[in-house]
């Protein structure tokens, strides 16, 4: 695993983007958090971790005492609480030295509102960019991760019009849609409702304790105790979208779904699905 | 004007984007779809005319007669009913010859429920982002252009959470959310609330007969009878959106705003605004 890991690192594109489904730190193993801090350089690490989704004090410094126990090089709190702090020199400093930045839960809008549009947001997008910076995030640090971010929607597994909102992220990547707590609070509806409109981006729906490591390839191996529903939307033939009623349930014909566990992987480029190596 | 028209285009970046916003084609002298045509190449251009977004028959052939009255080299239909369509060699191969395309008006969602994520998206996407293709549309077709499309929203001039929805465009620039018929529909609220949730794009409001002519090195020119309201949120010092219930009044702070007529331009990567030449 980490030969690969740092085969992929050592490509001349992206960093990893890592959206993980919330509650994986109550897992006693860690295992998501440990993988994360391969990818990131394990002992070599400086992990960066941006609480500002929640309004917890404890939240920051817990994932610290985490990472450091993991055996993480360094890991610091960024202390971002207004956008007045996404300018301070010593603020960008710390994260232009960071290999790793993990966003932790909350609320997706705190982060949004707070930081989307400052130079902390294009430092974030440009390191990762180059391949400097691996970022993950867990709940609302797994939303923010993508262009088009879940803000907030409705529960239940059909579409309707209406039941989400989709608003601008942090943009490290165009091809996914994430979304998070997904077998937990039934949100299958909510992610094909945000296809739906245009079916362009695919669907990650991310069980709890479960972490999808999207490598620079754009190939996604799944981590962790629960599963990753792949929602492709490629060969959808219809939506109903731009006729339906407020709230009403839409029509979305030809979805082709994918639900996988630890060590399958998907290929966003090829839409290719595979399950785990040891039972393929 | 053409010769800055032209030297624009030589530029080895992308074509022009041209959102319009709305009933263009009522004004007698035509100066815009005129401007569009000169840059796509006057008597060389070949414009594809979209006009998925409508219901109407006659909305291609009108726009056809019109192009070809300019004195356009060729204007042509592209005709785009449903998804399969998308997938037809015979319409990409049309796409494939034009060096400009200009997208009608109607329901955007239209446009991105039966387009969006097809052959014909990502070509549209890929000659312009190539410099080979000139991208205009009109109301739906101008708000389709950039990453993030307002699908529609509720009137005012305040914003308030929930009076808007967002979804993905065809994605030819992230820098922009487009707004059109503006000043006829009272919708400085939406376009504030969009850019409430995440100040990273700026917000661009159209008035009717009145296009913004947006280079590859990402300047605004306008061009028409009435104004472009520019509302530049990256000085934003906060945002309620985070905290604010269903459909309540948001707190934004710190928004920068420019009303440009014809001749203004707006360098988007500086943030300047400048008055039409003959006023500065």
């Amino acid at each position: 695993v980490s030969k690969q890991d740092s085969a992929r690192r050592e490509q001349p594109t992206r960093g990893f983007i890592v959206p993980i489904g919330g509650a994986e730190e109550k897992v006693r193993t860690a295992s998501i958090l440990s993988r994360f801090a391969r990818v990131c350089g394990a002992r070599q690490a400086r992990i960066a971790i941006i609480p500002t989704a929640s309004r917890l004090e404890e939240t920051g410094p817990k994932y610290v005492s985490i990472f450091r126990e993991i055996g993480v090089g360094e890991a610091f709190v960024l202390p971002i609480e207004s956008r007045a702090d996404c300018k301070r020199p010593e603020v960008l400093e710390q994260l232009q030295s960071a290999t790793g930045l993990f966003i932790t839960g909350g609320n997706q809008l705190r982060i949004s509102t707070t930081i989307g549009g400052s130079p902390v947001a294009e430092m974030i997008r440009q390191r990762n960019r180059s391949g400097h910076l691996h970022v993950g995030g867990t709940s609302a640090g797994a939303s923010i991760l993508a262009e088009h971010m879940i803000a907030y929607g409705e529960e239940g597994s059909t579409p309707h019009a209406d039941m989400v909102m989709l608003t601008p992220g942090f943009g490290l990547t165009l091809n996914v849609i994430i979304d998070q707590h997904f077998r937990q609070r039934d949100r299958l509806g909510r992610l094909l409702t945000s296809l739906a409109y245009n079916p362009r981006p695919i669907g990650i729906g991310l069980d709890e304790d479960t972490a999808a490591f999207i490598g620079p390839d754009d190939t996604i191996e799944v981590v962790g105790s629960g599963a990753i529903t792949v929602v492709d939307p490629s060969e959808m033939e219809f939506s109903s979208m731009d006729s339906v009623n407020r709230h009403a349930p839409v029509c979305v014909t030809n979805i082709r779904l994918h639900v996988l566990t630890e060590g399958g992987t998907y290929d966003i480029t090829t839409r290719k699905a595979r399950p785990s190596r040891g039972k393929s």
